[in-house]
């Protein structure tokens, strides 16, 4: 029971550390998820050694050998999964398809826009300095993907979740998770070796796209034509619950199809944004948020090894590698938004910049293929996590004197008071 | 990212199939948790297998060796007590310590009674059958143990959580646990090889009773004079966020001082009962409830192995240690209740009967000390979820007829208009 109780000592003392830091930079007039990624660096193995240890993959990468702790690093793995499937399956609830279809076409063009520059920029630069192509073609994937639950958290604290910036960002966040998915899935059998016909890539590509239409279309029919039925169960709570299962439900078969899991989960809390008000979905799920959704920051805080940051050399290349991240989300999707204004074209840019989780993922992979080394394999992290700290305080200059389009964050306690099916306190 | 996956979609299997299971109970008017523990011993790794295997010990246990998925195992294990936490810190909220200390005294004796009788009818029994002594001590000692949390889920699933015979049992039990953590002590440094003398059996036994009365009068305190500042927080959510981390930090405490985490989680539960009303606390605890509670009873259900049910020797010793467990709980309980009527002395009886999680923790400890025997082992296992099983049924019967002080399970989706504080959903 040792274990038990020490992982127990371990959520606690995130969990503190995350609502004491929250309220440290609520008071600095900061974003609270920036306090809590510091808390994980802080905590984490590579300082204060005060909680568990990050995937023993990532140990093994850092240092070139397996840790103690491998056993129970994957139950911050699995905390930190249920907390961003929480996260976006919230800020799914937030997205009407009606909404999303809106801005379908232009996020289309952001998404695709901010899938080939990165890439480019990155393979250029890699190939440039004298790299094997295959850890360029590495280095262009890890820039490739958005995370979005950086922008998300701070669109939220902000209350602009419901702009037309952010149903862009969200919505090309989401096609260019699953085209970041293909182009890994492509790049993967490259590095193992194999080589795979344009009718296999096409293949992959299918079933992604599929997915994601199949869920968002025949979810909402599904919803619209059952709900009526969620009144006649038995069990307590009954709507919540079936919400609940299918955000799990998705998250599970889109992680087993080669997806992200926070695809499915975003897409679940689309397929119930229909039934958002009626059932109070909102409400109910933001306990769930208040305990996970702080722990997935400071474990992902946790995974930043800050003696990386005084070896030099490596450094210059992280920069180089973080500046053209950041440009590349700029350009390619500030492009795709153009005509919206100079303050949109920056938000949408600054808003699909952070790289988070989901380069690491990119990371591992060709870690684990043994086609990139350490010092590739620090400067990706070095630039997911530079990629993702710079969002929050941009994106507040950026919002700075325009009026919010939700309540952003009420301080009062009665906000399950609150009966329009707003977001206050995401 | 191949584990989190597979984690992912256990939970998702777990929650679903408890779900499915906790409707198709309901309109048998059968208690839920029945279903989501058959669900755990159907999914569970000694059936269909679907789910992840349980602790590496008991795997151990039951197999003579370690078993590949012990890595994983844990996290079924940090689940289960987050699940057991929250279930206790809301039965915590339902109980004032004014209510309770009415009830003091005759919790007091039941409890006392309550380890008395079932530890010299287990011991006598196998050292009757020829075991040795220290063997006869720890089945003795994993019978003393009452694992309050099913009869808690039936008392609030029927709508009797805050009759006098509820709050006998649950102070007995809290009463109980401390009793049979520090005889537990004990018996672990006997089972050791070492000795202990009384001062550091007093030593034991003082800091259990301590920790149990400071923070149930000074956390009490506490609350009554700082919970005006709770609304000058900057952070969202401010009451429910500290609630839940004085319950993590109240759980982690106490199972770093070698009580039962399930303890501070309930005495945090009783010192946040006075700010109940006020707050909303339990409607927001319940989506957490929801989310996790099932889990915690799926995966209880998970450590049953039913093929020990077809072990002729084993069983026929089981089945005597079972009827002794419960009937020593009635004897022992029941006479502290004396004076109640038949009806409140049968349903305290049966209500300290369950020995759940916690005589398998015994189990646990005499099994790594290498005191008792597989067949030993197996038998506590057997008795502790016999000892479980039977209580939902008895328990229903025995109330029948009985008005409920609260409202039972509401199928309407407006439990969170219900104002007065109830647990309607629990």
């Amino acid at each position: 029971m040792a274990t038990t109780a020490a992982v127990l000592a371990d959520i606690f003392i995130m969990f503190l550390a995350a609502k004491l830091a929250g309220e440290l930079f609520e008071r600095l007039r900061q974003p609270a998820v920036i306090g809590e990624l510091l808390v994980g660096v802080v905590l984490g193995p590579f300082a204060l050694g005060w909680i568990g240890v990050p995937t023993g993959a990532m140990i093994e990468a850092f240092h070139g050998e397996a840790q103690a702790g491998e056993a129970m690093a994957s139950i911050y793995e699995v905390i930190a999964e249920l907390g961003v499937i929480v996260l976006l399956f919230l800020v799914g609830l937030e997205t009407r398809l009606t909404d999303l279809l809106r801005v379908g076409a232009r996020a289309g063009v952001v998404a695709v826009l901010g899938v080939i520059v990165p890439f480019v920029l990155g393979y250029a630069l890699v190939a440039a300095l004298g790299h094997p192509t295959i850890e360029a073609i590495f280095i262009g994937t890890a820039m490739v993907a958005t995370s979005v639950g950086i922008t998300a958290r701070v669109l939220a604290d902000l209350g602009h979740v419901r702009g037309d910036e952010a149903r862009i960002i969200l919505g090309a966040a989401v096609i260019d998770d699953i085209l970041a998915m293909i182009v890994l899935a492509v790049v993967a059998a490259l590095g193992s070796g194999g080589r795979l016909t344009a009718g296999e890539i096409a293949l992959i590509a299918g079933q992604a796209i599929a997915f994601t239409l199949f869920v968002a279309l025949a979810g909402r029919h599904a919803v619209r034509r059952w709900s009526i039925h969620l009144e006649r169960l038995r069990i307590r709570n009954a709507p919540f619950v079936v919400a609940v299962a299918v955000m799990l439900g998705l998250a599970t078969l889109s992680a087993q199809i080669g997806l992200a899991a926070i695809i499915g989960a975003f897409l679940a809390g689309m397929v119930f944004a229909e039934l958002r008000d009626q059932y109070e979905l909102e409400h109910r799920a933001l306990p769930l948020y208040e305990l996970l959704v702080p722990l997935f920051f400071v474990i992902t805080g946790s995974h930043v090894d800050w003696r990386l940051f005084l070896d030099g050399s490596i450094l210059g290349i992280a920069l180089a590698v973080t500046v053209l991240a950041i440009v590349g989300k700029l350009v390619g999707c500030g492009a795709g938004a153009l005509g919206l204004g100079w303050r949109s074209v920056a938000i949408v840019g600054v808003g699909m910049a952070p790289r988070g989780e989901v380069g690491l993922i990119v990371a591992n992979v060709g870690k684990s293929l043994a086609v990139i080394p350490d010092a590739m394999f620090s400067t990706v992290v070095i630039m997911s996590v530079l990629t993702t700290l710079v969002v929050p305080p941009v994106l507040t200059l950026l919002y700075r004197g325009q009026p919010a389009e939700t309540v952003p964050m009420p301080r009062t306690t009665d906000q399950f008071a609150v009966a329009d099916g707003r977001l206050p306190e995401l």
